[in-house]
């Protein structure tokens, strides 16, 4: 923990278990036999608690895109070059890239942040500019983030959720873009479950086989350096982990302190989950998981976190676009919580 | 095949392979690692190549649910009574069933037909009375149906599918209700795929093991009388099938004749989908597959068929529920498909 950022001591709001209990009952009344929607009935059941309401929703939807670069990528990691980070940014607010269609398509709002891409552009329409530094350092020198950094990371991510849950969201989403940043959400993941690199590593936007054991290679180097000195999870964030991961994990954070659900995306937002339920294992009951990754690591960060995602569609974009594709799901739970017919409305007879 | 249903021998439409091509295409130059939106990538290419469109779409969706008892209830295989259909009918036109929540939620057009419920209500409002018997007869005695019996259900079917043509359908589903219809689809797969009572039957709306065990033994009683009149996948419709289950199969067959996208929902709609595809191989070119029941049987008839469903989330209802539930997907698919940015348009470099 830091000086900097005492807020994330403060423990996860409650989850209304009254709430979640009545949901249950109701679901029980349904003319359907009982447990004959499946996730659908226990989305619906765990939204109830989570909003302390008999008519959960999930129609209000705010998505936080954290772009930021990492010093890892010197290693060659990446197919991508790093332009590539500003790039997407722009096309981001251009609407362009998969996650502003997808935005568009679900009536979500989209925020895109800026936490430190190594080219600077000057202020651009429709992103935050909140940059930390021209991307992390490479962590198989050194630690990616001094403190100061880390803390602006973490805070940024705060603030994003506190803007949305001012402007009254139902449910959170975060996404991130930033090249090379599997690599780091891989360190990350063996630093918080002390696996190796090879359980994790994976292709990302498309390494081949000597791609992905160079980037193995990487890890281990990074791991090897960092030893010792990552039994807290900030710490790991800081040492091994990304800007816009390190913020994610403060969104889900101030989510959970503050009462709002998350739908988690993909292999490096369920990494900043897994970092979060670490700082604070009661915010794990804010969560939801919108899909399992085709980023092969993705299944056992799922597995650290006893989760079961929604979708399997073998997506892997980041962009918090397996996320935003899950939200018709909350919405198709929530409707036929609120709106089925009872037995008794419906005067339909019950199992025998 | 019979007299009165020549068109059963009408083949397939062709895909139209140079517009799933150019969708192929138009994929590799979104703004995003190739295949990394995976399932939502090959959905769009495949609507694409079946609507002859580089702009897909499946926003004029098209539901129809087909009713109808069956004379095997008396064997006791279902946890429910026989009213229960009629009951159900009336709830779905009411609007409180979970399809009718369904289809309002995505703003689908809902069609329900009654093919022969044992209960005679008279008209009723918002169904579509083409009552064929009440139920049909108990086929551990006899024939489910006569030839006449069974041309009246697949033309019902097929009479849908056309008026869902005509009023501009991008994508038709079907769905069914009728007490005892997991066991006539049970029997109709076993017939089709060769296999065990054992490896299709399952709980349905919620028989305990006992019961389970029970409903096995009903089917094998089944199986053999009719061993050795099961060749064809009409004759096997007619003689363990059941109202609803010919009606879709002559529906599914009728939208692959006319070249109109179909979404195949559960357990007893993949029976419909697989018995179509027996009379008609080329057929299978028209489904796609919304979810994987947990209804155990599903999966091999799945397998039967080479379908990789869309979602698993545990659901188990029918009346084209998880249809519905995949629903949002395709048009997210179809979404991102036709406005994201191309690397050209957004000047995002492409990979290394």
């Amino acid at each position: 923990m830091n000086q900097e950022t005492p807020w994330l001591q403060v423990p996860a709001a409650p989850i209304d278990e009254d709430a979640r209990r009545r949901a249950e009952e109701r679901q029980t009344r349904l003319t359907k036999p009982l447990g004959s929607l499946g996730q659908l009935e226990t989305l619906a059941t765990r939204l109830a608690g989570m909003q302390g309401s008999d008519t959960p929703r999930a129609d209000t939807v705010h998505i936080s895109i954290f772009a930021g670069d990492h010093g890892v990528a010197a290693e060659g990691i990446s197919r991508f070059p790093q332009s590539v980070t500003m790039e997407m940014v722009r096309n981001f607010v251009r609407g362009g890239a998969g996650i502003s269609v997808l935005a568009r398509s679900i009536d979500a709002r989209l925020e895109v942040i800026n936490l430190g891409t190594v080219e600077e552009t000057g202020p651009l329409e429709g992103v935050t500019d909140v940059r930390i530094g021209p991307g992390t350092a490479n962590f198989v020198q050194g630690p990616a983030m001094d403190l100061h950094q880390l803390a602006l990371a973490m805070n940024a991510g705060r603030h994003a959720a506190e803007r949305a849950r001012l402007a009254g969201t139902e449910v959170y989403l975060a996404g991130e873009m930033g090249i090379g940043n599997t690599t780091a959400a891989a360190a990350v993941a063996c630093a918080l479950m002390g696996a190796e690199p090879e359980e994790l590593v994976g292709p990302g936007t498309g390494l081949d086989d000597a791609g992905v054991r160079h980037k193995a290679e990487v890890l281990r180097r990074a791991l090897d350096l960092h030893r010792g000195h990552m039994d807290e999870p900030v710490e790991c964030l800081r040492r091994v982990g990304g800007f816009e991961i390190a913020a994610m994990s403060g969104a889900y954070l101030a989510c959970a302190q503050m009462g709002m659900p998350v739908l988690v995306d993909g292999f490096i937002s369920s990494v900043s989950a897994l970092a979060t339920a670490r700082i604070c294992p009661s915010a794990r009951d804010w969560f939801l998981f919108a899909h399992t990754s085709a980023e092969p690591g993705h299944r056992r960060v799922l597995e650290a976190l006893s989760a079961r995602p929604l979708l399997d569609l073998g997506m892997r974009l980041g962009e918090a676009s397996g996320a935003a594709t899950a939200v018709p799901l909350l919405r198709l739970a929530c409707d036929i919580h609120g709106r089925m017919a009872t037995f008794d409305e419906a005067q339909v007879a019950e199992a025998l």
